[in-house]
């Protein structure tokens, strides 16, 4: 088979096949691929699941990014969501949806990505599917071993401040950058291709006691909201406390964007913010705010007032 | 909101929300839909996962069969693998990929049929996502409980015999009477449109010393396949002992195809298949061959002869 071959030639054994080889099980891994289902032994741990689906020109565009870039960035963002609940990353199991004219080449890359932000998130990837669609669809179930209670959205109580660990705003810009048909700066646009998961932050924050966690996917304020919601408390973001690198204001500029709200509301950056006793912040993460009560209904306000911006996004909008 | 709105109006949290709604958590799940993820204790006990997808125009029609029984077939197709484990149905988490079009009362039959299945097969529903995207794509990844070793694919020796339990062609033969533009015999049809998944039987079958199973998804005689070079052995059906219902010959006469080929190589029924010792065949569970030394590699044959028609399906072919 040469590398100009598509998925149709491959079918769809021969697709599992290429998405799942090579694969050897490690930690709690019973049995892997290959079978009706994998086995996994957790070992007396609590087990997290979270589903994230990425698709062709929603979430990625083949122009923009390779095959490995997309594969990291959807393991990413799926496993985030484990460092979000404090569990540590354990498997994955991927449904590949794609048009029989697909590149194999562009499903060996895919496979590489995947395999690649495996072992940076700690993930062993047990399981795959294929499927005939029109559009790549790319469905990432992770699940995640858990030594102790998961860091919920719902425990933040007043007095606890908000800290983050990981970068804010780097792939909203990297989108701008790329809707104008620009490449760089190439740090922003790398950004949007594969977020930069803090993995293992998730872990440490629950045994630092963290009271409340989600990870970054919407924009900071839409997602602190949902932690001020399922906590029943309000939020307020400190402007001067948010870090505005360089890059974000080299593309605010170029953009005609505001840099701040890149920060506030630029999603997929998939970074960590988390609640945690005033006392209690672990080393790595920086203070952005404080929670407080509730007014009227909970919210979450920069400075002390509502934010007039965007408020994240909405894939059905 | 009225029955006529679509999924653009609802929103992706909206989604999310009807998918998930009403769920009240149950043995070994702490934590259900709402959070970054849902949090399952097993008890010790192991835990097998695998996923499945299936999408509108490859895998099901909206207009042969309504959002309830596509809920209904999406489930049984996903879970039927762990029974295919011996292992019993624990949680699901629900990836629903969508055109912002489709309307809500889809989705609302689509979550009734999800739940009917869920209670059937004894799966909770613990997660969901939705995304937007052209084709109506419904990733289903399920998760079992595993009070012992796993039935693989691998186990068969000579000297077992091969028993099913559940229906097969019956699906096929639906097929075969929808792609014709009839709707009857309507129970062929039905069998099309939501598969009789013998829930808990693989769990039987475990516990009565299973060596080997597998769900039928492909066809009896593709699947038997997959035992067989998983196993290293060869499996020989006696055709005789195959079970060819009325509604099976009605349909082969007025399609033109032959009712014996339904049974051997019609897939999307789920029923299981599974190698005994001799004397261990469970009661339910019909002998329909034996498994024998393979020969220059592993194969299977219907009364010692290669079966010359078709050889189930590939979604990619």
């Amino acid at each position: 088979m040469t590398e100009s071959a598509t998925l149709a030639g491959l079918g769809e054994f021969g697709a599992v096949g290429l998405l799942t080889r090579g694969l050897v099980a490690g930690a709690g891994v019973e049995l892997g691929p290959g079978d009706d289902a994998a086995v996994l032994q957790p070992g007396g741990a609590r087990v997290v699941v979270s589903t994230d689906t990425m698709v062709e020109g929603v979430h990625f565009r083949r122009d923009w990014g390779n095959g490995l870039e997309t594969g990291r960035k959807a393991v990413a963002a799926a496993a985030a969501d484990l460092e979000a609940m404090g569990a540590e990353p354990w498997a994955l199991v991927v449904s590949l949806t794609a048009p029989g004219d697909l590149p194999v080449t562009w499903l060996r890359f895919f496979h590489q990505g995947v395999l690649s932000e495996c072992e940076l998130a700690g993930l062993q990837l047990v399981g795959g599917d294929t499927t005939r669609g029109r559009d790549v669809t790319l469905g990432m179930t992770v699940l995640g071993r858990l030594d102790g209670e998961p860091v919920t959205r719902a425990g933040a109580r007043p007095g606890d401040v908000v800290a983050v660990r990981g970068r804010l705003g780097w792939a909203a810009a990297g989108l701008a950058v790329l809707t104008r048909g620009f490449r760089s700066p190439r740090a922003a646009v790398a950004a949007q291709l594969v977020p930069e998961v803090p993995w293992g932050a998730g872990g440490e924050a629950r045994r630092a006691g963290a009271s409340a966690m989600i990870d970054v996917s919407d924009g900071l304020l839409a997602d602190l909201g949902h932690v001020a919601r399922a906590s029943g408390v309000s939020v307020d973001v400190e402007a001067a406390r948010l870090e505005v690198p360089e890059v974000l204001r080299t593309v605010a500029q170029a953009t005609g964007k505001d840099a701040l709200g890149f920060v506030l509301t630029g999603g997929e950056d998939h970074a960590l913010a988390a609640c945690f006793p005033a006392a209690g912040v672990p080393d790595g993460w920086s203070v952005v705010g404080r929670v407080v009560e509730a007014g009227d209904e909970p919210a979450v306000t920069v400075d002390g007032r509502r934010w007039e911006g965007a408020q994240g996004h909405d894939h059905f909008a």
